[in-house]
């Protein structure tokens, strides 16, 4: 343990809580206990079997931007941390949090505030998931384009907080592309509105894009306004199978040395589709090898398909255009076919690296595989160079199953490392949180380190956002 | 005797010169001069009839990374302040320097260093000329998408200082979203590089963003990596006149209420067009009172001309698709027609607004015009909401060209406030440079503009970039 600080961190929480009480009373808070332990966790760093017996960190539940300030000002009057937390479905500890920080969950601030069609833009509070926007938007004819795989379950705060990929990127940009204006609340308690709602704005510096991807370490954002879209007229999905793993990287290449963008391009490795076969009877593996999964959309659909299906069958693909039903069965079979963990402990990895190398990545496997007895598969977002690749070991008969052997991270460390000798990143979307802090030590040079490390403290000098994450 | 301050300016800058040439003999350096007042304003503060009589600053010609470096280090080191510069075709007085700043100039770092198709990616210099950039692309079948009006003289390094906007950036977005990695020259000499090879890519803060707009205030941008796309298999040219301006104004929620996203549309109001006709001999107003100019591209170009046919119709439109010459004569008379300053004078602007409310932005024109006895037009890259206004009163005979009435610019600073009125922003893609300092303080709030001073001052402590700019 390291020596004591100038702060008691429990009694300073435990004055925070009583201030609240006192000074904030329409603010429902939860002190530490075990039942406040699922909000210490994200997806990424949650024990597989509970965690019985610790305490959680306190928990607020603010239902407006005043009492986000509150809370904020309160936090900083006792020398509290603050975590702030979307739905928790994080990848890399972003939202993690100990017994005696202060959670600040955006779950009631989940209205969506206004839908302008006429503008393009809608604006919601944080705590608003992803999914439940594009219900609402659908109907009109419209959606928000941002697709994180956790889009059900993620909120667009939390998708904002980690600037949030997904499928659909590299056609429609990333959430920062799709954020254009920010209510946040400062480390000071202020609440200031940056960013614009028309689509172009210079005006300073753009702290919106600043605050997208910076993981809650600088602000909380209590209101964001989000660009929306027409949908397409038209979406198709097309199956290209190769006879290879390698075949198949190669074929991403087709694509891009095309002129069709597709809205989505999904890559499936060999494993991959053996072990969506295995949990599902599915048959992928006797169509090949690989496969590129496709949507195309928009106007055109037709003529894209065959520039495409050129393109594709040049580099030896069998393509097809897949029906409705075979289509959805397709995407759910992607999103969750694979079943990881199911008698296998598994390391989940997120790199990206440029276009080009890709097929390098997918190639360097079996020396991975060979160096630490894994198996190494990985399905890749293919459009914009984003690789998940999946480390896995089979558990033995008696072990346990949340003992999840070194070797694993060994392994997904070495992927990594693969990905920034390709001129790649340590972390395509899910972001750095606590999982990956020493990782992006190696990509980031000590230099570039010191320059976030002061806008860090520029923002919030005494560090109350979320320490430890990020940076 | 007055007091001494810390710096003597013209005594650091003549040491500084020295310097260079004793420690860096490789850099070409010139001292103030008559001759280097071209270098001491930009487009929008350049006296129309020369600075006769005054020295300009100091100006260095680096031609690699290290000589910049080299330069912030014995800038910094004398205390002379630095003014990056580009092309000088900015509209803001951004690239404005004093005779005892050392302004550095990237013309001679106009090296394409690589394009890579596979990649989707260019890695230029910041001089390099954003039109040179594009001819380098063509032949290839690409294309780099941010197209200011200036594009043919600006630089991408300009245009990345600005985060210049243009007339495709409604459908492929500003300069922002095509920059994915910079190498840039920090105040203390230090070179970095930041951001990602990789379309994706989240670690840590979001630096490039930062840097894309800041007007040169936060470092020297030496190395770019901007993404680049296939051209678009066809591209047309579609004209919609209307009965007036209103109208007209009208017609723009039309297609946004449809499924087409145009990459250009631009609306050019009555006067607008009889300015065009009246020096050109044009023939447009016989068309219609206000224009919209579109050009569609992609897939599916029949499709996407007949769902925008109808919805302009249903505005009350005539709907025509252009021959080629045609096409090109009307998108050189959208650029250049206006023929401004010939015989009066004029203040242009540059604001942007929700799309929704570009029409009420119109419709306040006759009552600015009548407040302060001007003549009030505007063309407006209609997709993403911008508007230049332009400002403008004959020139009495015998009077002084170069005397630009102050109710010019009261009237223009009217239409900011009143794009403010409407939760639209002083400065769409000029940016604020000196010229709209005063009216970025009326947008900003107090709490905003001290958190951007915090970024710059963590970056920038002494101040060394391009004081008095921007923020």
């Amino acid at each position: 343990m390291s020596a004591p600080t100038a702060i008691a961190p429990s009694t300073g929480l435990s004055a925070l809580l009583d201030d609240v009480r006192a000074e904030a009373p329409g603010i429902e808070v939860r002190p530490p206990s075990a039942e406040t332990t699922a909000f210490a966790y994200d997806a990424a760093t949650a024990p597989r079997h509970g965690a019985a017996g610790l305490d959680g960190p306190a928990v607020a539940f603010p239902a407006s931007a005043e009492q986000v300030q509150q809370l904020v000002r309160l936090a900083a009057r006792h020398g509290v941390s603050v975590v702030p937390r979307g739905a928790g479905t994080g990848l890399s500890g972003g939202a993690s949090a100990h017994a005696d920080q202060l959670v600040i969950t955006t779950e009631r601030l989940n209205r969506i505030v206004e839908v302008s069609p006429a503008d393009e833009v809608a604006v919601v509070e944080p705590g608003v998931l992803n999914a439940a926007l594009n219900d609402h938007l659908a109907p009109l004819g419209l959606f928000y384009a941002p697709d994180p795989a956790s889009w059900r379950i993620s909120t667009i705060g939390g998708n904002i907080a980690t600037n949030a990929g997904g499928l659909r990127c590299a056609k429609y940009g990333v959430t920062r592309e799709s954020v254009l204006a920010l209510d946040v609340v400062l480390a000071d308690g202020s609440l200031v509105s940056i960013g614009h709602r028309s689509i172009k704005g210079v005006t300073g510096l753009d702290l919106v894009s600043l605050f997208v991807g910076s993981e809650g370490v600088l602000g909380i954002v209590v209101r964001a306004t989000v660009r929306i879209r027409p949908l397409p007229v038209a979406r198709r999905t097309v199956t290209a199978f190769f006879d290879s793993t390698a075949a198949g990287a190669a074929g991403i290449g087709a694509i891009t040395a095309s002129r069709v963008r597709p809205s989505v391009i999904e890559f499936l490795d060999e494993p991959t589709l053996d072990a969506i076969d295995a949990a599902n009877a599915s048959g992928l593996r006797a169509r090949g090898a690989s496969l590129l999964l496709i949507e195309l959309d928009g106007f055109g659909i037709d003529e894209q398909t065959a520039e495409l299906t050129i393109a594709l069958e040049a580099a030896g693909a069998r393509v097809e255009t897949e029906g409705d039903a075979d289509a959805q069965l397709l995407w759910e079979l992607r999103r969750a076919g694979r079943r990881l963990g199911e008698g296998s402990w598994f390391v989940a990895g997120d790199i990206a690296v440029p276009k080009s190398r890709i097929a390098e990545v997918f190639a360097g496997f079996p020396e991975i595989e060979a160096r630490y007895g894994v198996a190494v598969s990985a399905v890749s977002h293919a459009g914009d160079g984003n690789l998940h690749p999946v480390i896995t070991l089979p558990i033995p008969a008696g072990a346990d199953p949340s003992a999840v052997p070194r070797v694993l991270h060994d392994a997904a460390d070495d992927l990594v490392r693969a990905a920034l000798a390709v001129g790649g990143t340590v972390s395509g979307e899910h972001g750095i949180g606590t999982v990956k802090r020493e990782l992006a030590a190696e990509e980031l040079a000590e230099r570039v380190r010191v320059a976030q490390l002061a806008i860090k403290n520029a923002l919030d000098p005494a560090g109350l956002f979320n320490p430890g994450k990020a940076l």
